[in-house]
């Protein structure tokens, strides 16, 4: 310890935090590849050469931190959506849980058919069928209450036919580009067309992005003071719908800056790429296109989950980036590496 | 350099990097008051009393620093209200520069008072009258165009008695509260019954707020391709009044986690305080109490304008601090420093 006082004496201490300094952007510019889990190809040098340009300091293209704002639909874009939305799993098991309070469900339909097991009867009712089980089972407890039960389900349910924990089947590939895009200090925000407080219990942990940068679907609440405590309650009524105009709108509202690169993989996603990329600058836009019917889905133009038709055209118009999920990623879920 | 290097090889990188955070820490310890405009008393003690437990690894009132959220009123409690909120100068100000192209507001009440330079007889209209007026002179143009116009406007006006820019009338002692909460890893949120939009472009210029952390009032909006661009345009209709119960409901929808400190100064701050403090663990709310009818104004239980009635009350019987700005501050505005 003498040496080294003796030496800081001598060099000063700003030269040797120069010299750690150089020592540490050595160690990093020596770094390994930041996307492993991607194959060489234009989606990988696409983001790459985006992030390169945009932390440039002095480039036309330099971006200043604050301003680095990156937006990801979750639903097929960070984890899978087949063969329906994970958040409608944790409705119909809510259902079943919530049964036995509700013996009025035997003889009403949606519910009748879901407790019968036959969920397809019970979506026949499409959109409307869909609304009165999310409203039946989301609804009625303070916030607190429902965080709790989001996370009791993300850590026993599991997926029907993966046999995994719905948060297993998470996009390695895309973990590493949050990852990348953070370590550019990036600030990553999730704008999903899933219900907000369904992805804030979890989100943290499975992504390493916090409540207050998860934006979604919202019901309507109401404050309220229990034995002298204030607590929110959440209602059977829906407040915001996230999707397609309403991502844009929603970014606006809750970020209150245009980002400079977005993520998405279906139509619901288009008007936050249009928004992303019409600003000024360098801009950035990404579709996860759904092309590995062996390792995940193969789905777009067609499909009723996810459809990405127009979206697919406006990306060629415009020059986005289009991820070919069987061509460009070496594996799939983070469980499948090794 | 080759003792140096020497001394690395040495001692090890470990060694050194861990005598250099001892170094950097030792000075930190060393640093001066974080308050220097807080005269001693109380209202200081109890802030950074609270600030010291919430920070202490170990300590049974540790606080992870992702969990710390504190939220912040803007109107008369980061910068003054009087002799009405800055914003509705702001409004007033685009009546008379949209005059031209509105005619018919020679006739029309309460455009026609205030174009005659009666603010007081247009206002007699109430709050119906303040909307009117909110809505002719915020709505019809893009986000970016009404961000541009606020810019202008906080550049150029000045208030009427004080001769100051607004933003010259923020408080000097919470401007040093938000510095010292954010070096304690704080992150910092305005959550204010002011507009959103009006806020967010001078917040982080003044405040150090970034836009994704102002909170506000809104107006509803619409995505448009313009020109094979998209914009997104305000509308002349109140999407969320940010006051009293809605401060909670918004912190719990933008947020979605319970502050664990809040500041404000009004009865529509009154609900937010019982949110952030009705949470477990430790807990800190604070009124700002104007008590300086010489540096600032002084008003409370029947004020129009920053009423602080049932908040005074359930200040004293939960034991929040209650801050005398006559008594516990220095200087009010950061023009009076020296």
């Amino acid at each position: 310890m003498k040496q080294l006082s003796t030496v800081l004496r001598k060099f000063g201490f700003v030269l040797l935090s120069l010299t750690l300094f150089g020592l540490a952007h050595q160690a990093n510019a020596q770094s390994t590849d930041p996307l492993p889990s991607w194959n060489e190809g234009k989606a990988k040098q696409a983001i790459m050469q985006f992030v390169a340009k945009v932390t440039k300091e002095g480039s036309s293209d330099f971006v200043p931190p604050a301003e680095r704002i990156a937006t990801f639909d979750n639903d097929g874009c960070l984890w899978s959506e087949q063969p329906m939305y994970f958040q409608l799993f944790f409705a119909i098991d809510r259902v079943k849980a919530l049964a036995p309070q509700h013996p009025e469900w035997k003889n009403k339909e949606p519910f009748a058919s879901l407790l019968k097991g036959d969920v397809k009867a019970a979506l026949a009712g499409g959109e409307h069928a869909i609304l009165e089980i999310i409203m039946a089972t989301h609804a009625g407890m303070t916030t607190e209450e429902f965080e709790q039960i989001v996370k009791d389900w993300v850590a026993t349910a599991k997926h029907p036919t993966r046999k995994r924990h719905y948060t297993e089947l998470v996009y390695q590939p895309m973990l590493e580009i949050l990852d990348y895009l953070r370590a550019n200090d990036f600030k990553t925000f999730i704008v999903s067309g899933g219900g907000i407080e369904f992805m804030r219990p979890w989100a943290e942990a499975v992504y390493g992005i916090p409540p207050e940068q998860v934006v979604g679907s919202s019901s309507k609440t109401r404050f309220e003071i229990r034995d002298g405590k204030s607590v929110i309650v959440r209602l059977p009524e829906l407040n915001f719908m996230n999707d397609k105009v309403g991502k844009p709108i929603s970014i606006n509202q809750h970020i209150g800056r245009r980002p400079i690169a977005s993520f998405g993989n279906s139509d619901g996603d288009l008007q936050m790429l249009q928004w992303a990329t019409s600003g000024e600058g360098a801009r950035f836009a990404l579709y996860v296109h759904h092309t590995d019917a062996e390792r995940e889905w193969a789905y777009d133009r067609k499909s009723s989950i996810g459809k990405l038709d127009k979206g697919l055209d406006e990306a060629k118009k415009e020059g986005w980036t289009v991820v070919d999920m069987k061509k460009d990623w070496k594996v799939i879920y983070p469980y499948m590496l090794k």
